[in-house]
């Protein structure tokens, strides 16, 4: 079966808005064996619009088409679809209800009420996110056009809730997915590693290397939801004991997401205290609601001054050894957990770069160090090969102070060196 | 003179890659007088890139392509390319000397010498950023394909570089763009202030929101660069006048490397203490290179106590106003800065949601005070409307800060509550 996408508006042909729906969609259709082919991308003008609905038409199975769904004159992907399949728009007395619903008491302009018309016979997507709704008309010869909104909030929530069930139905499979996320491993190790399971078959494994993070995604169909996840899971079994232990999470949001859950089912919690990252790790386990069970404190000690005075960092072991060493990551991931009375401390210091490098101390060197009850464990970060830049070498440092949390919470090996003071 | 953009690569048709380079390219075109009209998206498959590329030299007059140009046997555009125009693939001479420079004394595969290899005629882009160069082929009818690398990054240094200058030539225009970024005025108000400026003339003038920020983009087009540039600069003066003392900078990279190069220029230092925005301030300062001449020292007290014994904020204060609230965003903001002896000190109180509102305090509502000397001032922000999650509601608390700290350094109206404490 072949698909194809068209990606309808003029704010793509500008550039002002990056085509991320046409991926969202795309990510679907492999594991359910659907070969999706081709994309377009038309502005809002009805005469190319239909040019690229009869190409699509010509050479696919089933045709996506997101935007063009709203209440403005611009949108004009419902009456030219209703012209090409010959299904006249129709009101729809549930989305009218649901529309009205969404204004209340507000004022509803005319052109507002046209999103409730939609071509006749179709299967009919309620948007749970905005106004428009999004349909799938059958055509004569067994082909469809699946209709989509264009803000990528609106489409998600759409494509999981009514459009891949009904995509599920025309296909006789039904599709199973689970997303494998890790730390520490990188997609060619990780790759090698999954060997003959990485291929086109049911279920498909594919790799995903993202900001120094690499998710493998095991999809599978089935004919029923239960056949698709019973597939699945041996694979997912599979994969994570290939994997191993740099497995974080199946189908969670993040990494730090992880780590603030293990601490508060652990009643543990952790402070930070951050030269290079600047803040960044505190930031990202502040992006989780409901953090504050976990992290009261963060220090950001950019200066020696600073390390000096909030973590009594002594002068002469930064003049000794210098703010990027071991002997200092330690001492601050030491003195910020008894000054929080946390559980855990974290102390991170380094050379984020691009400038400050020395032959010794190279731009990309950083010390992450752990520290719980009298224990330090420590991790080095080496330049290995060429620099990735300023934010890279941040965001990792955070994430391997994240990981060094999770592995101990979980009583997994810390992979990391422990320290033991000389000072 | 139409064009239309072929994006290669079956990584885009997986949804493994989202297809950010066409809107590189899409946005520099509008202001050059060319139409874009069409995208499409192709697999690494030689046949289907032949059908796209025809049909695009049908309707188009310059047909740009991007993926496709690497060493692999996948990497088909040069080869479709040559075949198509006609131009037989030859060595060029200086490329093949880049690229065994780039290799230098590393093991280099036969694969890897195909990159020095360009359509016969073709004006040839270097790539300062990888291995393979794009270039420009000239179709006998006077029509161009313009072949550029799929990385964003290699393909956004190339279009700078070579392709735009190529264009421009091409073309017989000239572009100039400035990029005016303002922060504090809605897309709506600007629009209105901007009025007729915003239409398809030369010059053009677009807006853009972007996280809590507004961009205006004026671009102009002449026979000359000094052409283009005598055009722009009285429209930039002219929107810069209409958006007053909102803009903060034109052709920056962001509001903070504003304020860290402000500081600097004035000796001054910063100092933050923050609750909810849990160092995502710290972090933004701290993401630009240099940042350490102007902070030293940020305090996340993300907790109660943390405030107490890191801040010296009574107990009492907080048992009576509540942690959120101006009398304790003020006073973190005054006694970090004491205590870092900074010029500047920041504090940053407030509910960033989802859960922790009420009645009387809702979710979104945050204060943001900047002290200097015995001065404080507050600006508080209230969810107007619809709250818009966590991220956006941290996001804009850091940037009302940075803001803040712009305008006092460069004396301009503060827009915002002079504090005077009660306690």
């Amino acid at each position: 079966m072949k698909a194809e996408i068209i990606s309808i508006g003029t704010e793509l042909l500008l550039g002002h808005t990056i085509n991320s729906d046409a991926a969202l969609i795309a990510r679907e259709l492999a594991p359910l064996g659907i070969d999706l082919l081709n994309m377009q991308v038309v502005g809002d003008n009805a005469g190319r619009l239909e040019t690229a609905l009869e190409t699509a038409l010509a050479r696919s199975d089933i045709v996506f088409t997101t935007g063009g769904l709203g209440p403005t004159e611009d949108d004009l992907t419902k009456e030219t679809v209703a012209r090409i399949s010959g299904c006249p728009l129709e009101e729809d007395v549930e989305s009218m209800r649901a529309l009205k619903e969404y204004f209340g008491t507000r004022p509803m302009s005319p052109n507002q009420l046209k999103q409730a018309f939609l071509p006749a016979g179709s299967a009919i997507f309620p948007n749970s996110r905005g106004t428009a709704p999004g349909c799938a008309v059958s055509m004569p010869d067994g082909k469809a056009i699946i209709l989509l909104p264009g803000p990528p909030g609106e489409l998600q929530a759409m494509l999981e809730r009514s459009a891949l069930p009904w995509l599920e139905k025309y296909s006789g499979s039904c599709l199973v997915s689970f997303m494998i996320r890790t730390f520490g491993i990188g997609e060619g190790d990780a790759a090698a590693r999954l060997g003959h399971l990485v291929d086109g078959s049911n279920p498909t494994v594919a790799t995903y290397a993202q900001q120094g993070e690499m998710f493998v995604r095991v999809s599978a169909k089935g004919v029923t939801r239960q056949a698709a996840a019973d597939l699945a899971e041996p694979v997912v079994a599979r994969v994570r004991e290939l994997i191993g232990d740099y497995v974080y999470g199946i189908n969670v949001p993040s990494l730090e997401s992880v780590v603030v859950g293990e601490l508060a089912r652990s009643n543990a919690t952790v402070a930070t205290a951050e030269s290079c990252t600047g803040g960044l790790l505190a930031k990202r386990i502040t992006d989780i609601p409901g953090s504050s069970a976990v992290f009261g404190t963060g220090l950001v000690t950019y200066s020696n001054s600073a390390k000096a005075s909030l973590l009594s960092v002594p002068e002469g072991l930064l003049r000794k050894y210098g703010a990027v060493s071991p002997q200092v990551a330690a001492l601050m991931s030491k003195n910020v957990m008894r000054e929080a009375t946390a559980t855990y401390g974290v102390g991170i210091s380094g050379i984020a770069g691009p400038d400050g490098g020395s032959a010794e101390k190279p731009v990309g060197l950083v010390y992450v160090a752990m520290s719980r009850g009298h224990d330090i464990w420590i991790r080095t970060m080496r330049p290995a090969g060429r620099y990735h830049g300023r934010e890279w070498t941040r965001n990792m440092a955070a994430s391997h102070a994240l990981d060094m949390l999770r592995r101990h919470l979980r009583r997994m090996p810390l992979d990391a060196e422990p320290w033991r003071p000389d000072c």
